[in-house]
């Protein structure tokens, strides 16, 4: 019998139906690439991007040279420009405003062909550094409500360049589905004074049924009601709001989960393409909020089925969470 | 420079961001069809679907046999089973029920070639009249809180066969984007004392600028704040807020401006997949609603920008509606 669960989050029903189920071994996988000489990501092909904002790079070499093992550059074809005021205005019952943000790309590795997964410990640990001073700089221009950062890997997930990259958009509105977590966990607050991803990650802990993996700050699960086969969430154990207020001891941490999860994700599902988003609380005078929980949430592309989702908010996912969570935790990595 | 717009209706923001932007001749289009003897959705194969629900067919013709013009079946994968209750349940945070529900294909046409933008006045007449019929069936059953119709045309918008179809889908909960629609509008309704959706038709009349055309029960628009290029709405230019309650002659009518604004995308894109859907008030004592309006929403999938779309709720679209809706409405057919 098929199943409708609902997210506890957003209020979100999905159908999961798993008699339409795929086994992991039917989902396609991403082809192998070779270095290409033309990369702009690549080093020696540094001035063929904008230049770089931040990178890692040895002391006293040059900027925009190669040598750095991390840079964070300007989208060539920002989808937001930097400069420029908002201007909000009305025209009869429409609302627009100038499209003012940024739009970064973190390259991530001078390595043309290494993956995520396949990172050391250190430049793991650097891509969230990298991640969380943007945020901090960003965060102080008055214009922007809210910071993304996501990441495409492969074509199939919309990334336009193989080269590992994540992107960063900081907008001056918020997300919809952020502000739908914020309202809705505000209410489940309200009712019973405790955060609700705090009483998932306890409930998660103490069922043992879609936990793939823990350490002392942070778990990686299979959300009770996701929308696509394998979304997987990673979520700090301790409440904290922000990404960027995460515990300077605690990356580590964050670095190891998130490369075991995106390891095993890859050894289960062949390589997948696929899409992930930091969830974290809107700009609001620089508070930490008690009701949200920032989380990162991971959407293999596996399935076509993005038919009439997007028009709807109505997902069928023919893989329960609790399969996922015991193939991935059963995998050897 | 770019615009951030938001959908009145359900508040959200999204990008128009035509610097990234595609002429429509960048678009992908649909491979030509051969007719299959294997298809079990053409004439001779009845026995390979589940039995008929509904048929148009000949008087004195058998069912479950050939002649028919049109044909409604329950899927043979269905999303969610018709047997069974509800039986709502909670562990914890969570909560789910089993996955009762209908789940039919309309097979549009015994021709195993034709696309819908080719129908003849009648096939599309029929085509509406089979969706009328059946939400006034299902609507019957107390289990039901809303019946969605859509359409995915190409497996790139998730369609498995390709022998023109459209499926339904009764749900014991009403879709997020929809409840969303019904709640977002009341609010404008309380504010107003005037539905959103006629303050929409009335200005778009009157600006003239993402019309594609109209006739006296219909207008066929480009949304202001639309998620993907060339993402077209049908609405009905008289308050209706249940897509079964369309007046009987006003049937031509819309069989008329789906069939033309269907044609007018197929020839400006190259024949793309694309999705429809049907959103209409969810079912609750069977009343209109004061607040609410039915209407088509088509979305050609056009773009693999599907990346983090999903995950925040936020779109980035590189096609204008100005210029979508301008390019459509020049274009001969």
């Amino acid at each position: 019998m098929p199943e409708l669960r609902k997210d506890p989050i957003i209020g979100r029903w999905v159908i999961i139906s798993t008699e339409r189920g795929k086994r992991p071994s039917d989902f396609a996988n991403l082809p192998k690439r070779k270095p290409s000489p033309l990369c702009p990501f690549c080093p020696g092909n540094e001035s063929s991007t904008p230049p770089e904002i931040l990178a890692f790079r040895p002391p006293l070499s040059e900027p925009n040279k190669p040598g750095w093992t991390l840079r964070v550059i300007s989208n060539k074809y920002p989808a937001l420009r930097i400069e420029g005021d908002l201007n909000r205005e009305g025209k009869g019952i429409y609302d627009k405003m100038n499209g003012v943000g940024a739009h970064e790309v973190i390259i991530e590795t001078a390595n043309h062909i290494k993956d995520m997964q396949d990172y050391e410990d250190k430049e793991m640990e650097d891509v969230i550094w990298a991640y969380r001073h943007r945020i901090s700089d960003l965060k102080k221009d008055p214009r922007f409500r809210y910071i993304m950062i996501f990441k495409n890997q492969g074509e199939e997930a919309g990334a336009s360049l193989e080269h590992s990259h994540s992107q960063l958009i900081a907008t001056p509105v918020v997300p919809k589905r952020v502000s739908e977590e914020v309202e809705r966990s505000k209410t489940y607050f309200e009712y019973k004074e405790r955060c609700i991803f705090c009483d998932i990650i306890r409930q998660e802990i103490s069922e043992n049924e879609r936990v793939i993996t823990q350490n002392d700050f942070f778990i990686s699960i299979e959300p009770f009601a996701p929308r696509f086969p394998f979304e997987t969430w990673i979520l700090p154990k301790s409440h904290v709001s922000s990404f960027e207020n995460t515990k300077k001891e605690a990356i580590p941490a964050l670095a190891k989960i998130l490369k075991e999860t995106l390891l095993r994700l890859a050894k289960a599902l062949n390589n997948p393409p696929y899409n992930y988003i930091i969830h974290t609380a809107p700009i609001l005078n620089h508070e930490e909020l008690e009701q949200y929980h920032w989380h990162i949430e991971i959407m293999p592309k596996l399935t076509r089925v993005a038919g009439f989702e997007w028009g709807t908010g109505f997902y069928i996912n023919p893989t329960s969470p609790e399969d996922a969570a015991k193939y991935l935790k059963e995998i050897e990595i």
